[in-house]
């Protein structure tokens, strides 16, 4: 018996009373937990600062110690953040199908809660409370376990929204923080078997390869993305630079910023000098010999470009960087099977005004989201206007693309009839 | 590298080419098989024939040689199954949601095959033709990894299916057979991550046990079946009899079968005499005291009757034989508390006229099948109308219930912008 054991059960008995819920009982929860952040703001704030100083104290880097730090505005999209989710339809209880036997047998198809789940994420506190608010509209219980980096914001955020759901006597135990900090805690989470319904790590690739390798529970990847854009010759190529910037450099620490260029050979001598025109001195272009070959000759390239060769590994590369690999492809068919062969089945574009092109793009790139002539950077819940997201699915199985509710339920058939017997 | 990695890369790359075929195309395969399957009759049935005598020799038990056994109308069945699988829309490239964000980019949620699947299973023949034709259909490719005992009869129905589906040039290389016998072949399937992308079990629950504890690739746990009848005073006690008669003994050993009755204490006194009237004789009754001494002071009841007490290991046991465990439950609530305790999430029936109890019962009860006054022996896909199944999944994580078409779907979101880039 592990440590969360004693927790795993409370959760269990508290989501059995959860699923049970109506849409006005969870959003009555919802809007006391909207509340309660916004009341407990300087609770929250400070403790968010304890966890900073910390942070910086240990040499924490400055990109992660933004990821980590609260403000205002960021209390204020959480909280915008819980009142979308609000506003959303219940997700539990849709009849997705019905039909009659021959027999009298009526069977209905209904949407029910996963269950109790469990998310295990690094220092961002608002997965804390995104997570919490689509598990609780789910009708799912939900174990946080976010990193120690970030233990004092978390705390003081479950204190907020417990002590609210408290309040208005709506299922406060269908949450809990993981908060011992101790690894003993994923590894028990990980092997959790019957009690733990689904295991969501979100965070770098190696926690995310930490969880997948060592699960005994279902599991949901997310948000390894190395993702493309192949650039056609009938692209419109001035808004061709700007997709390809927004998605580079918009925010390259994203799972949805490109990492690979494509370019046809019929776009490359015009379409390669655009970009690097756009991206000199912001970004390092790792180029294939091709695309080399066109820079070199190129009129008007800024001395402030910065090239290197690619290498065989810069195509699997998920740089998270102000890096981009750069790639000539002789055809549409080329860059698909590339994009398949190193993608990670997170987010593609084919920028191109050729129909045909778009539509065979669209049919054999296998990803959760195939884009024609727009920024990859929507895959997104929030952008996709699921209010909060649990996290990017990179798998086939059970959720794809931006999690939002119906990535926690399941379903359940209800068999209605007069008697009747199999024959 | 295995010895399945190169039928791996060969249902890999023949799945891609089959994800983009229409129904068309796909029903004319299946139309093929049909034939094919009608036209080899002889040799499959020599081919099984050899399969039974092996089984005989070794000495199997009749009811497993029974399982094994194909005939002329078994045949009929398969290419019945077939035929009912055709007339099914075609599960890929359905729309299920579409929206338009704020900024005009277009979002479209479409069904995509799931991918490469694998199937683990044990004598029935059947199985292999039901799997292919559903995964076929669904534009996936499948591995068959039957049991050594149908090696023959496997043998004759692959090589009949891919012989008719290249004599029409549709996709033969979308299914194959793992024929090695070797329990590696189990394991290398198991550890195939990125070249399969769902394996299912399909039998006891030592093979189950075996897959779920082993598998690195995503599993569907499929068939243990702990099922409970749940009878209420205002039940229609003549049609509970038939109802309690027919979940036992029309098939015990299939895992919609009935394995514990549960009798609410006022209905206890009449319900259990006539329960035991009727199985006297065929089924064994294991039995908590409360049923005991009903029965001991009951009138009427058949000399053959045979009683045991039940003890706790009872609650948790799939019989699968002609045994009946029995039990008296104060109320609705205990009966749900039991099930959602001892059951393995499969089938549950209350048979009851009280509206409400039947409504709390099919909230409250945690099975991918609640039942209202039917027998629990209709939880199957050629029942539901599926034509055929994959298993009957227990586990709530992407398919619940039996399994047709939908569960080797997924999804993909096709983006579709005029130059969006994020903001």
């Amino acid at each position: 018996m592990g440590n969360l054991t004693g927790v795993f059960t409370i959760l269990r008995e508290a989501q059995k009373q959860l699923a049970l819920a109506g849409r006005k009982e969870k959003d009555e929860g919802l809007q006391a937990v909207m509340n309660a952040i916004d009341e407990d703001r300087e609770a929250i704030l400070a403790a968010n600062k304890q966890d900073v100083e910390r942070a910086r104290a240990s040499g924490m880097k400055e990109a992660l110690v933004d990821r980590l730090a609260l403000n205002d505005k960021r209390i204020n999209e959480m909280i915008a953040g819980v009142e979308v989710v609000l506003r959303q339809e219940d997700p539990i209880g849709r009849v997705l199908d019905g039909w009659t036997l021959p027999n009298g047998l009526f069977i209905e198809k209904v949407t029910v809660p996963l269950g109790t789940c469990a998310i295990i994420y690094e220092s961002r506190p608002n997965v804390t409370v995104d997570a919490f608010c689509l598990a609780y509209k789910a009708g799912c219980s939900i174990l946080l376990r976010g990193s120690s980096a970030a233990l004092e914001s978390n705390r003081a955020l479950v204190a907020s929204i417990r002590r609210a759901l408290a309040s208005v006597n709506r299922f406060p135990d269908t949450v809990a923080l993981a908060d011992s900090g101790s690894r003993d805690e994923v590894d028990e989470i990980l092997s959790a078997r019957g009690l733990v319904d689904v295991v969501i790590p979100r965070g770098g690739r190696d926690l995310i390869r930490r969880v997948v390798d060592n699960a005994r529970v279902p599991v949901i990847e997310t948000g390894e993305g190395n993702c493309h854009i192949y650039v056609e010759p009938s692209a419109d190529f001035q808004n061709a630079v700007d997709i390809v910037e927004n998605a580079k450099i918009q925010k390259p620490g994203a799972c949805n910023a490109v990492e690979t260029l494509l370019v046809h050979r019929d776009a490359a001598e015009v379409f390669i000098p655009l970009v690097a025109q756009r991206l000199a001195g912001r970004v390092l272009l790792r180029c294939c010999d091709r695309s080399r070959a066109v820079l070199e000759k190129a009129q008007n390239i800024p001395s402030s470009l910065k090239i290197e060769p690619a290498t065989e590994a810069d195509w699997a590369t998920e740089y998270l960087d102000y890096i981009l690999a750069v790639k000539v492809v002789d055809s549409l068919d080329e860059a698909i099977t590339h994009i398949n062969r190193y993608g990670t089945k997170h987010s593609e574009a084919i920028l191109t005004n050729d129909l045909a092109a778009s539509q065979e793009f669209e049919k054999r790139v296998d990803a959760a989201c195939a884009y024609t002539n727009a920024s990859i950077r929507f895959t997104d819940g929030g952008q996709f206007g699921f209010g909060a997201e649990l996290g990017i699915s990179t798998q086939k199985f059970h959720a794809r693309g931006p999690m939002g509710l119906e990535a926690l339920t399941t379903i359940k058939y209800r068999v209605r009839g007069t008697g009747q017997i199999r024959e």
